[in-house]
């Protein structure tokens, strides 16, 4: 790998965003070439979300040179492109720890820093978020102004409706930065910029939008038509029109070209000084910008591995297992070959959730609906009403944008709604905001729902076989990131029983009962016991709910102690379990239960074997588990502290 | 209370909506005004969503007769609106039982008839469900055209704003009536009414804007001033510009008088003979139409007690205990009185919620934000960070539509977002659409958070008090709809010691731990077992999260049996208590352990007594448990059953 130290002069002034404050314009322009340096050669060595990164350099550095930042509150939608924004801030030293454990977060977070006001990763907050800092400054909190950054994508999401809708009616200053690399303006050459530039620092605000309507109309061709698309996305295509965003209350400026500082500037200054109430600042910026790998294939540069900075070549995963994900598509798009009423839904995340791979063969039967879980599940729960058999294909972490859809529009009226959750548990570099904790107590408290775990990928696909067999009401299937076990898959998915688990391992000392993908871990636990001349059952649940409770109960009275493990939050599969023997009064008269789950705090960003160790989920830690239930070895939390 | 039943010789010849399709249109418009008499009979019999049912009479009517329903899928949005809809669709014998045990539902329901295709009762899912047909119907399933019907605040979520983008971006063939009572069109005279539906009928479906705009030109003043506010709703006010709904893909057709007849059925006629696409029909109706009492105050009118035909007076209930909402809304204002940085947020519930007390001392404080809830939580979020301290008071089964911004936004970031929970637990009419059963669950598995839920009124005024001064995190306090106990309010709230329950008396065979405003049915529960015998421990936990351990392991020590009472679905409190019984080896030498939650199934709507009694919640239900747990009496569920 390839790894050139970039020459670095004006960003070595940098300690902090004051700084920039007191550079030249033309210096802050080098100085968006020096950070773009930095980060690729930086994220060249710990992977990452480069492209996002490097289409927000120039407004990173005009954000920070113009506004009062921290007093004014910088809020970065989704966060995935703060790179830039950490190195100006006080975290280039630690830039190269990104994503590892123990380093920085690749997303913005306000324990890191007080230049992250307002966390994120997940979609479309940074305008509510924004607007409650700005009722906040008007209240007299030491706050200044709030400006949000969000991009074309995440904008279109129902909740960036909401919250434009409401800003834009509150009437207060605030700023939104709509980062948009759906099209680019060609570059503007020297003069004309200039030009722009000079329009924007000498008209009011309000003046802007038809100012920038007169500059299009003298743009040479190739331009004026790149600046008539771009206000197309916001007019519906008619000239004159106002924009979505004037329609719900927002002084519209742009759209400007991103990259151009000699346009950003101006404009942020100009906004800055003269705003009243909320404005909308469409900037156009092309994503992996400057960096040609990036540019000419965005989408492999959205989340890189690390790579070699003077070919682009992405480090490569050892062969391996397949991924669960790829088994899940490969295992869909057969369903789908044998029944032409299963289709499939993604918000905005066909290659994650690998319905990608039904989309190939089956481009009519896969339906992307953007950025839009509220819609995506309901939407699901129509088609299955009118006899489709849909999956709704959503990480776990996503699945909770449409959990009241989820309640309201399929459970309760039974409706087979197919869940494939893919991001079940922890999920390594992405972290705490990423992990899919919830969703196993979330699921199996509602009424008529089916929830499934696979142990392993041989497992998923029967899952996957049995959710679509599965007419009688919503049927679930939860699985992790990453490489399968590596386990031989079947050539074609069984259908399961539903509710009935299996035991992998009979012994009567120590039970222990999974769910899910830790299944091996209870096998490796199992060998340990053994090996210390315990007996051990291992039993696989397969379902959360219905439970198999005649299992449940045999294992719990043959059996001096159980042991429940599940990759999950406390209030889920250890809760079904024990729900079911407090009612049938297997309690009553001694039980050693023990419970291995995710610990009662965020798990942050590391390798995933370092999460499970951190979270106490390895072998050992089962092994201990069972070990404390049955008296030898030390109870984990004595009983002594809380008498 | 008067009832004249009313003259209904139309409607009496009408078995289903197939009759609908035989009557002349003059007879249609006169079977509206029989309708809207049966409707005003029904309702006063048995309260219920009076105005919103009035405002689509005439809509409800035109769409059965010139849609093929059941097979075209006629989705309400909501739901609540849909009285005549029922009496039209063969329930109109069933139609005084609205509302009641064993009776209509208030809202649509799949269960209920085949002319509900897609259940309702939160808002903003219907063009969803209608994209989910409409698809079903191309891809072969035996379905017919989807018809939404949505009003203007519903349309205003952003779950209705996805499903618009997405349904446009399709282009299939769909309607969507946006039934707007915001505004209304001055009722047309007869010769005026006559040439726009003549226009209507003759003119291919693109032009109806345009010649609805000629149309316009050519009213007399007021009520040009009337369709010129109406089309304002949706073009921004600029004339002659595109509507939100033809950017985003719909083809718009309106505004029109949705009372009037001689409008409704040619503009859907037409629509239905030649859309290709997804259209958007825009009727003007008004909330309460055709009932003065209810068109004079279209408030008061939304959701009716039984009433008095003639006079319009409702029926007063009996004097008794204040509400719940009504005691959080007065100590959350006294609250705010003290403390100038304590703001509220609501999603355009400030009466059902009681924030409108606040708003009326501090309107500036007070945030509605609209049917918003993702938005409203991060909007709160984002105060909160501010340094303000919000009070987001939202429904339980309403705050599942933020639970992602709660996880994401407020738990991960630990930021001081103060949860007034009301109708946590069941609701009574409103039946299970409305059930706030998940809540402690899916708070008390999130990291941080403070879960509290109130025994009484005195104890949610404690409460308010607590959530007021509590810094350290995201806290939640639920409390049930309706009357309190009729405890004496204490003149200022305590600021409660977190995590501490409280013990109500002491006994040594069975301890009954309450979360919740059960606890009055475990004291007379307590009662009934001290008359037999035993000795009973009553003690209430006040905090899901974080639990009293201490209280919990005494208690689990000191007594045979430990009986958790809960007015939620499991993997709520007796779940957080097993946990930690667990953690702590509380099982190991045995604990007749049992918990008194809802059931695992949707309680229909009936009064809220006998949903207490259908859910096993009485304090008998909890005495029975408790003898079970002692072994007196039967086990609920014999351990033989799994065996």
């Amino acid at each position: 790998m390839t790894h050139t130290t970039p020459k670095t002069p004006l960003l070595d002034r940098v300690a902090g965003p004051a700084d920039l404050r007191r550079m030249p314009d033309d210096e802050l322009a080098a100085l968006a070439g020096e950070l773009r340096a930095e980060l690729i050669s930086a994220v060249s060595e710990t992977g990452g979300h480069l492209g996002s990164s490097l289409g927000v350099v120039e407004l990173t550095v005009a954000i920070h040179a113009v506004f009062n930042t921290p007093m004014d509150k910088l809020i970065w939608d989704v966060g995935h492109q703060c790179y830039p924004h950490k190195i100006l801030t006080g975290r280039r030293d630690r830039i190269r720890t990104l994503r590892q454990k123990g380093g920085l977060s690749g997303f913005t977070k306000r324990a890191e820093s007080a230049f992250d006001p307002f966390g994120a990763a997940h979609s479309s907050t940074s305008i509510s978020a924004a607007l409650g800092f700005t009722v906040g400054r008007d209240m007299g909190q030491a706050t200044g102004d709030a400006i949000a950054v969000i991009g074309d994508g995440a904008i279109s999401a129902g909740m960036a409706y909401e919250a434009l809708n409401n800003a834009g009616a509150e009437g207060r200053r605030m700023f939104v930065i709509l980062n948009d690399n759906e099209m680019s303006i060609a570059p503007p050459v020297g003069a004309m910029s200039a030009y722009l530039s000079g329009l924007y620092a000498n008209e009011p605000l309000a003046k802007m939008r038809s100012l920038a309507e007169g500059f299009e109309a003298a743009m040479p061709a190739p331009m004026r038509e790149g600046a008539k698309r771009a206000r197309q996305l916001v007019t519906g295509g008619l000239s004159g029109s106002g924009t979505l965003f004037e329609e719900l209350g927002f002084e519209y400026v742009g759209p400007i070209d991103g990259h151009d500082m000699r346009q950003v500037l101006p404009v942020l200054r100009a906004a800055r000084a003269r705003a009243t109430g909320p404005v909308l600042i469409h900037c156009c910026t092309v994503k992996g910008k400057g960096y040609a790998p990036a540019e000419t294939s965005a989408d492999k540069y959205h989340g890189v591995a690390k790579f070699d900075v003077e070919t682009g070549a992405q480090a490569k995963k050892a062969g391996g297992a397949p991924s669960y994900t790829s088994v899940f598509g490969k295992a869909l798009s057969e369903e789908a070959a044998r029944d032409p009423d299963i289709v499939a839904v993604t918000a905005a995340m066909p290659a994650g959730t690998g319905v990608d791979i039904m989309a190939q063969r089956f481009p009519g039967r896969v339906f992307d609906v953007g950025i839009a879980e509220q819609h995506g599940v309901t939407f699901a729960a129509g088609m299955a009403a009118s006899g489709l058999k849909p999956f709704a294909a959503i990480y776990s972490t996503f699945l909770q944008r449409g959990y009241d859809q989820v309640v309201h529009d399929v459970a309760l009226q039974g409706l087979p709604v197919r869940f494939a959750i893919d991001r079940a548990g922890l999920v390594g570099a992405d972290g705490a905001t990423h992990a899919g904790a919830f969703d196993i107590g979330y699921l199996s408290s509602l009424p008529g729902f089916t929830v499934m775990a696979a142990a392993d990928e041989a497992e998923l696909k029967h899952m996957v076989a049995t959710a679509a067999a599965h007419d009688d009401g919503p049927i679930a299937f939860r699985y992790p990131r990453g490489a399968g076990t590596g386990v031989t898959l079947p050539e074609r998915g069984q259908v399961l029983e539903i509710g009935r688990g299996r035991v992998l391992c009979e012994g009567d000392d120590v039970a222990l009962l999974s769910l899910g993908a830790h299944l091996s871990e209870c096998l490796d636990a199992a060998a340990m016991l053994e090996d210390e001349g315990l007996s051990v059952t291992v039993a696989d649940a397969r379902f959360a709910k219905p439970l198999d409770e005649a299992l449940v109960l045999r294992l719990a009275r043959t059996h001096r102690a159980l042991v429940t493990v599940e990759e999950g939050a406390e209030g889920g599969f250890g809760s079904v379990v024990m729900h079911a023997l407090a009612r049938h009064g297997a309690f009553d008269r001694g039980l050693a239960i023990r419970n291995v789950c995710l610990p009662d705090r965020f798990i942050e960003q590391a390798s995933p074997a370092e999460m499970y160790a951190d979270a106490g989920m390895t072998a050992a830690d089962i092994a201990a588990m069972a070990r404390g239930a049955v008296g030898r070895g030390t109870e984990v939390v004595p009983l002594s502290v809380a008498t």
